[in-house]
């Protein structure tokens, strides 16, 4: 009944027992290990191309260790102002970059256009403004929804015409995958993706991520960020490990659609509340529903966990649906919200 | 048979056994779930006064974030030449302090002496020159060896008396309280210690660390230090729950012994070989040995993992014990060794 | 015919004078000489408290090492989006601050209100979140407007209540103080100002700026920020010469109220031309004003030096006057733009 | 009769008069001014090739700035135990350098042999330590000795060899030149010098350096770098005005061989004194030379500024020569001493 966060739920069954299974007998330190080896080609494949892979363990670390390695100091990065990386990793990425400035652009459903973007962008080579270096988008956004494949292309389009990288924040990219039902290919290098945050930790691992390079030459400082960071992981198979059984048999995806359609349940049981209102269209697994004060209050009170988006004193919510949400709790929920607001 | 490094184990049994019921329910994330809560407490207990405890996933994190919490970016930390954060750590303490200077101290042992560490002292208050901030030793040490309580007070009067933090570098801590058979605050703050990075992986953790401040006042900052670095996990609670698991029952000391045990024989066993030589008296659970050639290969054909102290052309082999390292393997290795050298 | 800035000015001829007579004996390096002790005296009469004065050479340097001072590197500083120190200083301050946050505000006239930057402040403490830390103004803006003290001193009280310090870009404080007419204190300490960058190359000086913290127990660590960022001068006595100079006789307010008065002449001719508009109220020494294409290409054919405010293609031109500007090239100026535009 | 530094004196007359010079008329900011664009023509005939010149004010940013051009944030750089980069910049280059290690190297006479720089580098490419990046050397060093062009040509075919970048640390570059009586281009490109701190302020100029680069394109980045320090100066004509007085008709090695002759002259003197003896040989304009306490305070009384090098209980005293140091006043010194010491 805890829709706070995906990050609220623990470890799918498959990935704890691959950590027992890499615990099967000693090995090498610090990824020279065959589990990650393995990774490596298990996202090759995915990728449909050579990629370079870099495991580590939380998606902060993942995106501002990505955008340093695009972005010099006096680098700018656009995104979008509602953006992780711009509101929640108390400046992360301004460290991990030396001090680079994340511009923030404004966007309906927390998503990034083109002419946004490059309405901010001042001139390449004048000293006195930072330079222009990197996009960065989410996918799922932070507002829940989408860019379509033609989205990503448009943005990646403007990179490469400016001559900037294109970083994608894929802290749900499972869920965006599942939800748009597209290789994941598509929606990263041949749409224009540089490099990608790929998150499990919200689906189904205990803490672990991967920076994956579409340009392998690109990431060849990158061990050294990591390394010095404090994120090379000394048993790392361990954090390889969960990586490859999110892989397996599709595990990632699967949890992924299971989450998104707890979500859409969500979504469209509480959208026939009178006074409901969704803010965003649900397409991952984030609802953001407006609701009156007594039906958010007779949720708390029956036990469902959720957030209130913006602060206390709103009547948004953010519900998250996870891995193993169950779809019985979305409709309990549903049930005691209607009773408390009357269907519209 | 493989004694690289106490980080070539795995998970030890209770550990992953904790991991696993920290994952029956849901929890509240980055640090804010009951497991955590109660780390703290156990700490408490364990040195004997309030602390501060942040729990993180690498003891290069550890280091440098405590590093940083105490020094000031024009600051000098002085610490021994052989140190892991002087070597090993790609300079991730200048990183995260900022660009602070780490000041190389010589000293037998891979230790520093309070006499060898004023000397290098600058005065404070010379605009031109970094201002002295910090010590940090490793207590066990690169080398194997200890500090006794009464050698890090010295040290620890030295950092009062010039307005310095004493920092320890406590991957190894487990092995060190073992060996010393002291109270764990004997070797902290009743010695003058301000922050320590208290290490569980080499001793049977998957990836879980801790840094703790003997007085909390001092901490203030350190949540959006690690926040920032991207070391603070939204499931924290198995992290945590790692370090509860070393806690319980002192599994952390029967661990460590157990490792100490196992070097304490290696060492006497090689050193009755002829022409074999211990480099560093063998305190804790690392073994620094000198041995014939042909004695080295001969363990390298057997199947025995170790690393060439100093490069793949010396003679000198470091042999690491771990929580899970058998006897029979440390006599196998002996009897080996002695077999191509011959006793003394 | 230069208005492109008050930058492309050259020495005053007091200040130039100020130079050759320290020029006369020896004198103590670093800041350590008789110019320097009788200039911190100086800037306590004019701001009539203790104060602690830090001369360099540049207004970047200024801005960046004054923010850096009060501001975490965690921390967020609330700037006006068109600020010098947001768009004009290549991430500088970012730099110094090692890697804190500038938070674009919107305001008209350049100005920043209370209440459009409390609307952008998030919560203390929550540790996703960069921490509130200061609030930076122009006076004079970007937009050569002016705060009143009213208006400084509700940003002060907003400071002062969320606990976060008050810096003021005083690149042309002269020009402030002499149009506002009012005491230096009554705009800074009195207002709620913490720190100010005291600018004086742009009024007359061939490059000195000074760094004035109005409580000097907060300008604790500022040397060594100052030395480490290479501005510590080892001639310093001929930094702190041009800025005696400038103190001596009120040269600083005269210099300012001509720019001052050149440029309202500007603005009134101006004004009085068929097509122009005057996008800021012109309360110092800067005018934007909108003209007519061909009234434009008439002063460029005639040899006025201007910028075009936001790009090669606006319309809109920044006209500057300094120490040195004559009020017959203002005249010169008004008649070309007036016979190429015809009256209103 | 002040011995203390070269940085006590004052403004040599020509660079004095340059700096009015350049004040007849308005110019352009940043740079783009006629007397920058002489100047990097000048320094191209003076060092026989195309380079890159960037004027700045301090010797500090010089060095830090350079280094930090040639030195990931990852980085190691070699420098002596005694230099200035090491010692006397309160850390400007790790800060500079995002957070690179400089690896303090001992050498008599405060000079690098490649032999001991080699015997500390560690093997590129392991991830766990800093990885070597840059070689810098001080021409004259902190001894006041010189490095032979066959002596920078070892470092450089060193560096060269291993992939690293050779920095000359040049704050008295135009003594080392003057003193060895050798092109320019010897002791740095033809001798695998990448990059140079070239100091006027110690001979002669207000405050004016150069950071050169002999390979342009290696300096790509070099102006975000100086203008995100806070070094771009707006009124810059006036910084290069002094560079160009100082090359115009020698005037750098005039003044140097004078500064050298005296020092020359003050340690034949002294030499000759009974119980003195040369720390260091005199080869530029420094002298380090120990005497018997009593001397030193007649000198002290006497009125003879100079440093106790080594603290305030030391018996060496630091002589430095500048362009304006007077032999009558060389000649006094060794008097005094002599009278008060006897002679040999």
């Amino acid at each position: 009944m805890n829709f706070r966060s995906d990050n609220v739920s623990g470890i799918a069954p498959e990935v704890l027992a691959a950590i027992a299974a890499a615990n099967s007998a000693d090995a090498p330190s610090y990824g020279a290990d065959p589990v990650t080896v393995r990774l490596t080609r298990r996202f090759t494949e995915i990728f449909e191309r050579e990629v370079a892979v870099f495991p580590l363990a939380t998606g902060t670390a993942a995106n501002a260790l990505a955008l340093a390695a695009v972005t010099p100091p006096w680098g700018a990065v656009y995104c979008h102002e509602d953006s992780h990386v711009q509101t929640d990793e108390c400046g992360a990425p301004e460290f991990y970059a030396g001090g680079a400035k994340l511009i923030a652009v404004p966007g309906a459903d927390a998503k990034l256009s083109p002419a946004a973007v490059e309405a901010r962008m001042t001139e390449q080579g004048v000293v006195h403004h930072v330079q222009p270096a990197a996009i960065s988008i989410s996918q799922v956004t932070e507002a829940g929804t989408l860019y379509t494949p033609a989205e990503v292309a448009a943005l990646g389009a403007l990179a490469r015409r400016r001559g900037l990288a294109l970083h994608m924040d894929g802290a749900r990219f499972a869920n965006a995958v599942a939800a748009l039902g597209c290789a994941p290919a598509e929606i990263t290098w041949r749409a224009g993706v540089d490099v990608l945050s790929f998150g499990a930790t919200k689906n189904g691992a205990l803490a672990a991520e991967a920076v994956i390079f579409f340009d392998p030459a690109k990431a060849a400082d990158f061990a050294y960020r990591r390394k010095r960071g404090g994120h090379l992981f000394s048993k790392m198979r361990f954090v390889s490990a969960q990586l490859e059984a999110c892989l397996a048999d599709d595990l990632w995806l699967k949890n992924a659609r299971h989450a998104n359609r707890v979500a859409a349940r969500l979504a469209n049981g509480l959208a026939q509340i009178a006074g409901a209102r969704l803010r965003y269209p649900t397409q991952a697994n984030e609802v953001f529903v407006e609701l009156p004060e007594n039906a958010i209050r007779a949720l708390a009170q029956a036990g469902f966990g959720f957030y209130r988006w913006g602060g206390e004193a709103s009547l948004c919510l953010r519900l998250v649906a996870a891995f193993d949400s169950r779809l019985d709790d979305a409709e309990a929920l549903i049930a005691v919200a209607c009773r408390h607001a009357g269907p519209a």
